[in-house]
């Protein structure tokens, strides 16, 4: 947990330290609310978030409103209007107003909906993007540049801000990169593009839930985002849409479906897009599947002291304000210590080709974690059971 | 129940006769694997199939694989191979070989993807549709048409074969009408496509589960379809994409994202296409949510018996060879009919203007369901239940 005390200050060096800061945390109670083994430190909610155990109600409800409502429960259990209902919610954590954010699909093609919008409106210009965004928002970018017959720039992350110019009509990037958790300052880059001309499309996989998001005071024009990492979904969960209200009438969905239409239940065979948002949406929605800053700078540091000179390095930035909800090492053996790990409990995961990632989600990781997580990690570069070779196959997770 | 035995040469009569035939069904013991209220008549699986009794036991397992599993889900449970697995099974029933179906997505966008691979392929003709296709069918033709700068023409569709000529690169339209239950000869439409130099997108929304189908027997190309109406999915669940094998090289999925890459987990920032129908998924997919012609007769023919004279006119085909697993009527009342139907517990479905839907699912509609529905129907048709003010209001569902 622990967003709500300045902890660092307190430079805990002891693992009953750390379990003092667990047992004062105003938010340590929230982990029950997850079903999650007890034992287990779980440091991968940035790949695939914990169950809270509501979801099994929430799920429970639905079957039954399927097995007995039937299909009257597309009107009285709200089905329909789920895509709005929750995207309502999930906005006020976006600093979205109503009707600016919509459920459905998955991130990638709310990514191709977003990006062929923003050009359709920014016509002529290049699609820029950080040359390390994750590899579906790459094939995505590339895919609409190729449909509208522009240029992709791919920058380094690092450069992406002064490669914002003129000419460029659409930049899209991850607010929090999937690797090393660098985070981008949203205000200032959004900025920059408008000084531009151009428009930015935000990935928010790895930002909503863990990292604080104002959508609009940022000024931001468009956004996608997934479900089932910080935001605790399930997996499959529909992702999101985020479209500044300013644009609802221009924006054009190149998949227009029935649930976008202004009046989806008329079977109207003539296009008529929703005012608002909702007509990001395209097919049947799916019914049945909707601060760490302290805890990454106490595991930075455990590390640090527990395991000097084994060639672990930082990837993630120091500066907590470009960092989001995770912390990254190199490695060239990563994917073995990523297993190894596993194997006593600490779950983290390994993006290749060297990277050894580890998300921390204040409402389920305790601080103690952070003492074990780094205690465990020693071990295992000292005693080099990452070389066993039951670790030399690779078998990736998203 | 109902398509094993030749039950319309025994012109049943009587309730009575009617409740003899389900005794004698085989299939009858089926309906006991559908989690559906007793006495409910429940003429809509067209529209929303009823729940497996398993459904339950295979959320809850998944739902266990989240909370307990967690990221290793993705690879111990099978979540990654999801897609393919399930395409398979659902591929049996279609008449496709392993590695031509997918599941994800809805149908909308599966249907986006697929006219788009199919214009790509045959570029510079026209896309030819039924105009009374479905909506979002309709949406979706005319944003791919729109795209590619090319002519979008709608024709009824008892017009539909003579207008397969030259010029037209692809054809598409559903294969069971979604109103009226029209069924077309797929293996000849297809026939005739190929001999105009066109690629036939086949939307088996209203087909498959419920008809005979046999894609690779038809020469089929590519072919889409929901699986929450007679494959009883659920809400929401992940709809499919069928591709020939024959053109696995050379499909391009327009939407490219990281589960059609050939590694997905190797996370290349350089799209390389699944050699197969796989290349068609996008994103993370979901993992929550996967013989009529003798009811269909004795409906009609109950219906004719016992409402003559009060304008009700058969909307489907008379012709069981053309007609899909439902039996539609039109009349100027047909909302306030369905609603009052529903009232005495007979759930049909309203579609504008003027069609009221009867699915019939053999899975688990019962033969004394079609007595009792055409009993109730002629009460309601004789009463003038149906014009209550509480029915003037409309609102419809999927």
């Amino acid at each position: 947990m622990g967003h709500s005390q300045p902890a660092l200050t307190l430079r805990p060096s002891s693992r009953a330290e750390f379990l003092r800061l667990d047992a004062e945390d105003p938010l340590a109670p929230v982990r029950e609310e997850f079903d999650l083994p007890a034992e287990l430190i779980y440091l991968d909610g940035n790949s695939l978030g914990a169950m809270p155990r509501e979801a099994r109600n929430r799920l429970s409800e639905a079957t039954t409103q399927w097995a007995h409502g039937l299909i009257s429960s597309w009107n009285d259990a709200g089905w329909a209007e789920a895509p709005t209902r929750v995207g309502d919610k999930i906005g006020r954590l976006l600093g979205a107003r109503p009707s600016e954010v919509v459920m459905g699909d998955n991130t990638s093609v709310n990514l191709y909906k977003a990006l062929d919008a923003a050009l359709s409106l920014h016509r002529g210009g290049a699609i820029l993007t950080d040359e390390q965004n994750f590899p579906t928002d790459l094939y995505v970018a590339e895919a609409v540049a190729k449909k509208w017959g522009v240029e992709l720039r791919r920058v380094p992350r690092n450069q992406l801000g002064e490669a914002i110019q003129h000419g460029v009509a659409v930049v899209t990037a991850t607010h929090v990169d999937y690797r090393t958790g660098h985070m981008l300052e949203m205000r200032e880059f959004t900025k920059a593009a408008h000084d531009a001309g151009a428009l930015f499309v935000w990935d928010l996989c790895h930002s909503a839930g863990a990292v604080p998001l104002d959508l609009n005071g940022a000024d931001a024009d468009l956004a996608v985002g997934c479900t089932y990492k910080f935001l605790n979904g399930g997996p499959g969960a529909p992702a999101y849409l985020f479209a500044a209200r300013r644009f609802h009438g221009d924006l054009n969905n190149p998949i227009p479906g029935w649930f976008g239409h202004d009046q989806p239940f008329d079977f109207d065979s003539g296009y008529r897009p929703a005012p608002d948002a909702r007509r990001f949406l395209t097919g049947t929605p799916a019914i049945l599947s909707v601060a760490s800053l302290v805890l990454a700078d106490l595991l930075i540091d455990q590390v640090r002291r527990q395991s000097e000179g084994f060639g672990l390095e930082l990837a993630s930035p120091e500066d907590p304000a470009t960092r989001g909800s995770q912390v990254s090492f190199r490695h060239p053996n990563a994917y073995g210590i990523v297993r190894a790990l596993a194997e006593v409990g600490v779950v983290g995961d390994h993006r290749p080709p060297d990277i050894a990632r580890f998300g921390l989600t204040p409402l389920y990781t305790r601080y103690v974690d952070m003492w074990d997580a780094a205690e465990k990690l020693s071990e295992v570069l000292r005693q080099r059971t990452y070389l066993a070779p039951r670790f030399a196959v690779k078998a990736g997770v998203p």
